[in-house]
C-alpha cells in the first residue's frame, strides 16, 4: 500500500505518470473509476480550493467524499503513542485511522504545524501516525509539504513552458503581516530540483532559510536530476534571466513560537513584493502562487493580473492531479 | 451570461417562466439535466432552508454542491479593487471567483450586509464583485436583497390564491431582539409591485422606511405592473382588506451600526406582532414569512399554526424555485 | 409512521430483524433502495463516526444525506411549546420539522442534554418535540440515548461471541477529565437487559447510579428477557467471570450543572480505568467502548491493542445498522 505524503516517497517515473494522467482527465473529466469508492478529508485548518477540488475530483470520478473538522465538527485528535489523553483531545489517532479505515478507501489530511517548537512540528507526526494506523492510503492535503500543490504547479509550467529541466525557477520569500507555514515553499524546492531545474532561492536574510532536511533533499534531488539548488539574499540577483517566479511567504524558523519577535524581524522585508519591475528583471518569466495570495501585498495587482500569471492554472490542476492521485492508489 | 442577482434583472416574462419551471420541477422533481455540473455555494453567514433546498435541489437535477464557509472552513475574502490585503483576509474576490469558475458551473453566495455603514453595504459590493469577476452565473442566497425568496413567495401565492395582480398585500415591519437586515423586506416590495399588487408598507416611524432605491424600484414597477406602494405607519389601515400579509423585521437605517441607539428605538414598538386581532380585520389574508421566525415576537402561534399561514409552503417553494433558475442559468 | 428515537420503543423481534438486515448490509453494502431519497443530519454537536456513518450510509443506497450545525452553519432552534422566543434562538422546532419534512424524507438529530438541570434535560424534550412535529421518521443520533450505539454493540458483540443471552456484561464507569454524557450508558444498561444478558452496572460510589427511568427499563427488560440487572462499587466482583466489558464515563446525575464539585467527586476514582489487571479476571472478556475514548485514561494501550478490544467493530457496524435503520423506517 502506497501513500501520498511527499513527492519524495515517489519516484521521478511514478511522478510523470501521474502528471500524464492528470493531464488525460483534464481533457476528459469524468468517469466512474471510483464507483462505490469514498474518501475522508480531515480538516484541522480552513480549505478552499483543497477541499472543493477533492470534493468535486471524486464525485467526478463516480465516488464520495465526506467532509470533516475535527475540534470543530468533528472531535479533538491526540497521536503520540502512549500518551494518557487527559488534555483536550477526545481520540487517539489509533482509534480515528482505524475507524475512518473501515468507512473508507482514502483518508487525506490537512493539519498545519502548530506553530510552537519546531523541532516537534518538523517531523510532521501527525500524518505520519495516521498513515502508521490507518488501512488505507494517506494523502497530504498540507503539513509541513504540500506535495499536490506541487504536481499542480509542475503541470501548469510544462503547459505554459514545456519541459522544465534547465529552466531557472526563482522562489522568492515575501513579507505577509503573519508568520505562515513553510509548506509551500518547502515543496516548490523540492518539486523544482527534482524535475532538473535551476532553482534560487531568495530570501531577506539568514533567519529565512528553509529547514536543513529540505534543503538536503533538494540537493540530492538536483544532483540526480542534473538541476541546481543555490541561496541568495540579492533581489537582482535571483530575478535576472528567471524563467519562473514562486512567490510563498513564511515565518523565520529560528524565531519560530515567537510572534512578536519574528514580525519584528520581518518587518523591514516589504519590498520582497513581486512586482513588475521586478518582473521585469526576468527572461519574461511565469509567475505563480499556491493561493489564498494577499494582494499588493505578497504580490502586486499588475504581476496578478498579468499573462504572465498562471495561479489560476495551477489552482485549477489541482482537481486534476489530485484526481490522478486517487486512481493510482486505489489502481483504479 | 445571466446572473440571478435582483430579480429587478430580469423580465417579467422571464420570471413567469422561472415560476412556470418550478411548479413542473414540484411536480416531477428529479431529472438528469444537471448531470455532471456542480454549484458552489459560499455562505458568510448561517443557512438552513438555503443550504438544504440548494444542496437536495443540485442533487435531484443530477448535480453536485460544494458548500464553503468563507472565514470559517474557508479563507476570508477582500473584493475591494487595488487593496493592500494586510488585514484579516486572505484571499480577494478576483481568485475565488477565478477558482471556483474552473472547478463550478455556477456561484451561489450569501453575504449579508456587514452592519456598519449602510452608504458602504447599500452597494452590495461583495456579490456584485463576485459576479464581475466570475466566469460562470452567479446566484444570490441573500445579501441586501433576497431574490430566491420572492420567487418562492409569489408561487405559493398563486398556488394559494390565483392571480396575485391587483391583490392588496401588507409588508409589516415586526419587532424583533436584533436590528436584522432588510434584504427581505427589500425583495417583498419588489416583488409584489412587479407582480402588480397593491403593497401597503407598514412601518412603525419613518426611520423604519426602507432603502431608496429599493423604493424607487418598486414605485417603477408598481406603474409598469398596473399595481401601487403606499407606506403607513397606522396598524388598522394597513390591515383592513388585506389579501396578503408579509411580516419581516429589520434595523431602522438612518440608526445604522449603532446597536444601543437603535435597539431603544425599536423598544417600543413590540406590539406590531402579526396577531389574530390583526388578521382578523384583513379579507381572509393568507400569512407568510421567509422563516427563520420567532414565535410570539414576529406573529403569534395562533397565526403561525393557522390554515392562512403558507410559510412552509414558501419554504418548500425555494427547493423548486432555485432548481428553476440554476436549469435557467446553464440552459440546461 | 415510525421513529427511531429509543429501541424501547421497538420489538425485541425488530431489533433482531434490524440487527439481521444490518448484518446482510455488511456483506452487500450497495444498493440503489434509497435512490431519490435523502436525510437532513442535524448535529448540535461534533461527531466523526456518526456524521460518516451516516453519510456514507445513505451514499451505498444511492440517496443523499445533508449535514446541518444548528446554531453553528444554521441557526438555533427553540422547542419549548408557546415560548415567547426574544432570547437567542432564531427558529422554532415546528418550522425546523416542517420545513426538513418538506426537502427529505428522513431526519437525524444529534442534540446532547445541555448539562444545566437533569430534571430539565431526563426529558430529552429536543427529540420529542422533533418526532411530534417531524411528517417524516426521525433518528436519534444521540441524546440521552444513542440507540444506533446499542444495534452497533450488539451485532459486534454477536460476531465475536453468537448468542449474547445469559453472557455476563460489565458496565463500567471510568473516569474522565470532563462530566460527560449518560447517553452510551443508559443505551448499553438497555440493550443488554433487552438481550436477556446479566448486567452489572459497576459505578465508584452512589452518586454515579444512572438515572432511575432506564434503571426501571432495565428491569422491566431483564424481567421479559431472562436476564439480570445489578448495581455495585466492588471492582474485583464487578469484573469477576464477566464476558464483556463495557466502558463508559459520566457525570454524577446528583451534582449535574455542578462542575466544579462534581469534579471533585470524581477525583478520587481515577483508577476506574480498564486495564490488563482487571481484564484478568474476567472470563476473557471481550471489551468495548463506543469511541471517542481517551487512551491511558478511560482504558490501557494494552487493552485497546489487544484482540478482545471489538471498539472498531462496533464503530463500522454503526454504518451497516443505521442503514438497516434508515431502510425500515421508509420501507425501502
Amino acid at each position: 500500500m502506497q501513500h501520498f505524503l511527499s513527492t519524495q516517497d515517489w519516484t521521478k517515473s511514478e511522478l510523470d505518470q501521474l502528471l500524464l494522467a492528470a493531464k488525460r482527465l483534464q481533457q476528459s473529466p469524468w468517469n466512474e473509476r471510483m464507483r462505490r469508492r469514498s474518501i475522508a478529508l480531515l480538516f484541522f485548518n480552513p480549505s478552499l480550493r483543497t477541499r472543493t477540488s477533492f470534493e468535486l475530483g471524486m464525485h467526478q470520478l463516480g465516488g464520495h467524499a465526506v467532509v470533516l473538522q475535527p475540534g470543530k465538527d468533528a472531535w479533538g485528535i491526540a497521536f503520540e503513542e502512549s500518551t494518557v489523553m487527559d488534555g483536550s483531545e477526545e481520540e487517539h489517532m489509533k482509534e480515528v485511522a482505524g475507524v475512518l479505515s473501515r468507512y473508507c478507501d482514502l483518508i487525506a489530511v490537512r493539519a498545519f504545524p502548530k506553530g510552537q517548537d519546531w523541532l516537534v512540528d518538523r517531523q510532521d507526526l501527525l500524518i505520519h501516525h495516521l498513515a502508521k494506523y490507518s488501512q488505507v492510503p494517506v494523502i497530504n492535503m498540507e503539513t509541513i509539504l504540500h506535495p499536490c500543490q506541487e504536481l499542480a504547479f509542475i503541470m501548469a509550467l510544462q503547459q505554459r513552458i514545456g519541459s522544465v529541466a534547465k529552466k531557472r525557477m526563482t522562489l522568492t520569500w515575501t513579507w505577509h503581516p503573519k508568520a505562515l507555514n513553510t509548506a509551500v515553499a518547502n515543496s516548490a524546492l523540492l518539486i523544482g530540483t527534482r524535475f532538473g531545474m535551476d532553482v534560487t532561492l531568495l530570501i531577506p536574510e539568514q533567519a529565512y532559510a528553509l529547514d536543513e532536511q529540505f534543503m538536503q533533499q533538494a540537493h540530492s534531488n538536483a544532483q540526480a536530476s542534473g538541476g541546481s539548488v543555490e541561496v541568495t539574499t540579492n533581489i537582482e540577483q535571483a530575478y535576472r534571466d528567471a524563467d519562473v517566479v514562486y512567490a510563498k511567504s513564511w515565518g523565520a524558523l529560528p524565531l519560530y513560537g515567537q510572534v512578536q519577535e519574528e514580525q519584528k524581524l520581518r518587518e523591514p522585508y516589504r519590498h520582497f513584493i513581486v512586482d513588475e519591475a521586478k518582473m521585469s528583471l526576468t527572461n519574461n518569466a511565469v509567475f505563480s502562487h499556491c493561493l489564498p495570495l494577499r494582494r499588493n501585498v505578497k504580490a502586486t495587482d499588475a504581476v496578478m493580473d498579468s499573462p504572465q500569471c498562471m495561479a489560476l492554472e495551477e489552482a485549477e490542476n489541482r482537481l486534476h492531479v489530485q484526481k490522478a492521485i486517487m486512481l493510482k492508489l486505489l489502481n483504479a
